[in-house]
């Protein structure tokens, strides 16, 4: 990567007010020059969808610590592409994305937000970095971050990403972590999914909650394992959902 | 699967008065007892999205066609979740999404609310198939949709899906079809992603467009490759999205 007037376009799905995204500028402000494009408001658990029937603006916001701060009326991949169509005057070179202020370890990739954005930058084959932090308190330190941001930033500026791959990083809740372990998202699923209340009428409504039922609590091959125990987990993604290895399987069983 | 009293729950993300969802009940309405949750308003692009700050409340519709009809003010996902929580009285055996009015081919895949439902359910452990046709015309034929959708149905109730894997079908805009076959998703991205316009303030607004580029148009691993020729295209795909192959390289970046 050429590292002469690099240009990094930080994005986020806690909006454009989130701390997180205050402090992911704070660890990378020296690196180079930092355009924010995130959403007006919260947008967690958007994924990759996009405003198909819906008129986006941008509005521009006072610098923060030297970066230019731009919000959109749309979701994390709304931002990236709009801030590559009408806020920047050039191709960024990289593409931050948080720090998020819960959870992207497990299959929580696939309802992201943070990760959507990371995702819709590999497509556009620029090297893309989701980092999420475990708590959801917005008002925590979350400085143990800073050492996981600066050196996975700078590794990725120095060596860039391999074609159609970008990167997952999710932080303990912790003051300092032991590590940083490369591993694939643990497989689990959701249960005890909702709240359930009753209306002034007397109908029911239903609110999300939820509790990530992790299926390999054991298994130090995926990214669970390692943050429970203090460590910082990095898994490598693709946007790609084809299962190319059961093609043959499918094509028998069809047949 | 146990053909027995097979439940099969319907749903789709152009929303519970689209044609597709209607036409996709006939053509699966002898096969078990059919029950459709599905967005109470267009929701195309929504991906994998979830409400994760929305009140939810679930709308009960006249039966179609021996259906039980249902609709949910959320995502296509919110649809899956809050069904299965409130609306079925046991695990359906089969979870179908569709007919979708437009193309999910190529990387659409990451954008569709019709796949959204499918590796929702794909998760969760249940054969899941969506069924998309490459015309966004409501008032289109789509009877070439029939037998693609009683063929690969059928196959998928006798045979059930490997765990961890869901079917993406599209079919082409034709009168019939001239086969089907089993590929993987085309690489390519979108350009000229917006529209401009200027509001009566002298303000610029946008409204999301593009085209894709097929990276790969004369690739027959590919599924445009044949949606192009007339036929229908099954890709098998998988929700986790770690690239397990990349961890010993993303290693060594890092290091």
């Amino acid at each position: 990567m050429n590292k002469k007037n690099l240009l990094i376009l930080v994005t986020n799905d806690d909006g454009i007010d989130a701390p997180g995204i205050h402090q992911l500028i704070d660890y990378v402000k020296d690196m180079g020059e930092i355009v924010a494009i995130a959403p007006d408001s919260p947008n967690s658990g958007q994924s990759s969808a996009i405003s198909v029937n819906k008129v986006l603006k941008i509005t521009n916001h006072p610098d923060y610590n030297g970066a230019r701060m731009h919000s959109v009326n749309g979701t994390p991949v709304d931002c990236v592409k709009l801030g590559m169509h009408a806020v920047l005057d050039r191709r960024p070179d990289l593409i931050l994305s948080g720090i998020n202020h819960g959870s992207n370890s497990g299959n929580s990739i696939i309802y992201s937000g943070t990760m959507g954005a990371v995702l819709e930058g590999c497509m556009l084959g620029i090297p893309s970095i989701g980092y999420s932090f475990h708590s959801h308190d917005q008002k925590r330190d979350i400085s143990a971050c800073r050492h996981v941001v600066e050196t996975i930033t700078s590794r990725v500026i120095e060596h860039g990403l391999p074609h159609g791959t970008c990167l997952n990083v999710n932080v303990p809740k912790c003051e300092a972590v032991c590590g940083i372990k490369v591993v694939r998202a643990a497989r689990g699923y959701w249960t005890e999914e909702y709240a359930e209340y009753i209306d002034p009428h007397g109908q029911p409504f239903y609110w999300l909650t939820g509790k990530f039922h992790n299926e390999e609590p054991g298994n130090p091959e995926t990214d669970l394992y390692w943050t429970d125990r203090g460590y910082a987990s990095v898994v490598p993604c693709h946007p790609d959902q084809s299962a190319t290895d059961m093609i043959t399987t499918i094509e028998h069983l069809l047949d």
